[in-house]
């Protein structure tokens, strides 16, 4: 069976301001020493498993130029333009019926985000290809999971249960379950039996629409109708007429929390999310003092920050515990324990009608 | 006697790098929100007392410029070029030589720093005329003391003494003592015998250069060879041709360490040295968070912080104790414990020979 890829790029990346902006987004940036882009390290690590002409971007119609630009190899008709954001249902229930359409019925569908990094990509593509033969099998769900390494609040969770006589390392899944409080999270921590949920996710092209039609009948139908017109001239006039009546709803909402013969992998390939701006030092080398630090930066007494400076010089002098990004038109200096701020700066700037800065 | 003051401002001021540079020096700084200059706001509060034509300016020759500029009602003749610094001691005995030949052999002068901050400034001029009364008389030197308020190591001391029945308010000087250790400042600080030496003095022109004569002949005797030319076309070229043969030495280690019949008189004017960037929340008003912000600025969680912008937003998340400083081609973001550290940037820019930034 044909192996294709959906890589979700819709994704605003608020919390990477101000190096993310409306009109750059996290997916589209390089937060690591080699200047890649998320975006352009997700579609390179599938290709010893996906072929480039089988890869699929689902992004907002801002950004079709930007993914042009930065995967020139892959094929226009595979960059799917949404006139609106609706959430992932929508999105994945487009791209499966273009999908079907594509390659005459069927194909495996493997749907990815665009702004996940991936430490061990070797291991990556073998938990996917494990995937790949469990959801070959009958009408299988197949999400990847991550182990949790501690009461992380921001994450989804998958609960699983070892399916007696299964095949090794795969789970059935009980239940999918929203952020947990602090409290729970601890929990789901201590019973070693909660991954969380990547929003990785492995199917048939029919699996997902028999379930898309049987628990989202709208969204369903609504993207069928437009896939429909795939490869003709109708197919953007059809997607902006529909696509911003479907209601904006998640997968894991609108499926995977209700359908059966779910099963979850737990990846160990090195997953980071790259929440917000302390994944920065995570996902590259520190220097001695615990100090990530790209562009003309002189550092004095300075320990456990991220500096990335741009076009002028920063000098830090006993700092600690700071993240600053640098550049042309704002400066961001932010304490590490409060990076979650970051969006209140959002809030103020949309409040001012300073636009410019978003 | 005709009053004239020598404003001392040949100054680097490197402790306000990225503001000040090695060619805008602290006291042709703004640091207050009012946007006058140190050395504006130094003669604005003299005029009172001293005509504006009686005002002697001595500079280092490349801020020709920035004095011309600054304090354009001065006469031209009364800025007095240094072509290289010698310290205090040539300053002050080549100023006194020159007012000396200007003003038909006696004035008073104010000698006084160009780049301090003074909160009361009538009470200022009121003790500057109780000096200018105490040094009519023989040939009294006589010093600003401040009264400290904390046990300071980077300021030099002066040791008073009561003197039976001298008038109330004017102290005898009994030495001057360089910066001490913190022990020692402690200790002249509980004693309640010691001023911090403030570098202003009065005296008539006639008083210290027989001073200089007694105790620094060679710094006398150089000067008062330039100062001859005061006036004429050569005065230039004198100037350039010996001033860089004088010792370089204080006038405090010169001459007030050794003469006699010194006087101190303690100024309670709101004295202020803005020594370095942790003066300008004092200097400045500060909010309710205890910051101080100038320019574009969002700041979130951001309590204790000195935040000065320029062209570009600057987006603080909860940021404490920090000194943030932008400019066009340098930010400097500095802990407020570690602004003694500043001149280590210097240093490292200098080692790197990034003149344009110094």
């Amino acid at each position: 069976m044909k192996i294709t890829a959906v890589i979700m790029a819709g994704g605003r990346g608020e919390r990477f301001w101000p190096k993310s902006r409306t009109n750059l987004p996290k997916q589209f940036l390089s937060l690591t020493a080699d200047k890649e882009t998320m975006i352009q390290k997700t579609v390179s690590r599938l290709l010893p498993m996906v072929d480039l002409a089988d890869i699929f971007v689902v992004t907002n119609a801002q950004y079709a130029s930007l993914v042009e630009e930065q995967l020139p190899g892959l094929p226009k008709e595979n960059i799917i333009l949404e006139p609106c954001g609706r959430n992932t249902a929508p999105c994945i229930s487009l791209a499966a019926a273009v999908i079907g359409k594509k390659y005459a019925g069927e194909a495996m569908m493997l749907v990815l985000p665009s702004d996940h990094l991936i430490r061990y990509e070797d291991m990556y593509i073998d938990t996917l290809r494990k995937a790949v033969s469990v959801a070959e099998e009958g009408s299988r769900l197949v999400t990847i999971g991550i182990t949790p390494t501690y009461p992380e609040t921001g994450y989804g969770y998958i609960k699983f249960e070892r399916s007696a006589g299964g095949e090794s390392g795969v789970y059935q899944v009980e239940r999918f379950v929203e952020k947990p409080d602090l409290e729970t999270a601890k929990e789901y921590l201590a019973s070693e039996k909660y991954l969380w949920n990547s929003g990785m996710f492995v199917w048939k092209t029919s699996t997902i629409l028999w379930n898309l039609e049987k628990y989202m009948p709208q969204v369903y139908a609504g993207t069928r109708a437009i896939a429909a017109h795939f490869g003709t001239e109708k197919f953007d006039a059809a997607l902006s007429e529909c696509y911003a009546e479907l209601p904006s709803d998640s997968i894991d909402f609108g499926v995977m929390e209700k359908a059966q013969e779910i099963y979850t992998i737990p990846g160990s390939f090195g997953w980071d999310d790259v929440g917000n701006w302390l994944a920065v030092e995570r996902i590259n080398e520190t220097n001695e003092l615990g100090n990530y630090v790209e562009g003309d930066v002189i550092a004095i007494g300075t320990e456990r920050s991220t500096i990335c400076g741009k076009n002028r010089l920063i000098a830090a002098v006993g700092v600690e515990d700071l993240i600053v990004v640098d550049t042309d038109d704002a400066l961001l200096i932010c304490a590490k324990s409060n990076t979650q701020d970051v969006k209140k700066v959002i809030e103020t700037l949309k409040e001012r009608n300073r636009t410019a800065l978003l």
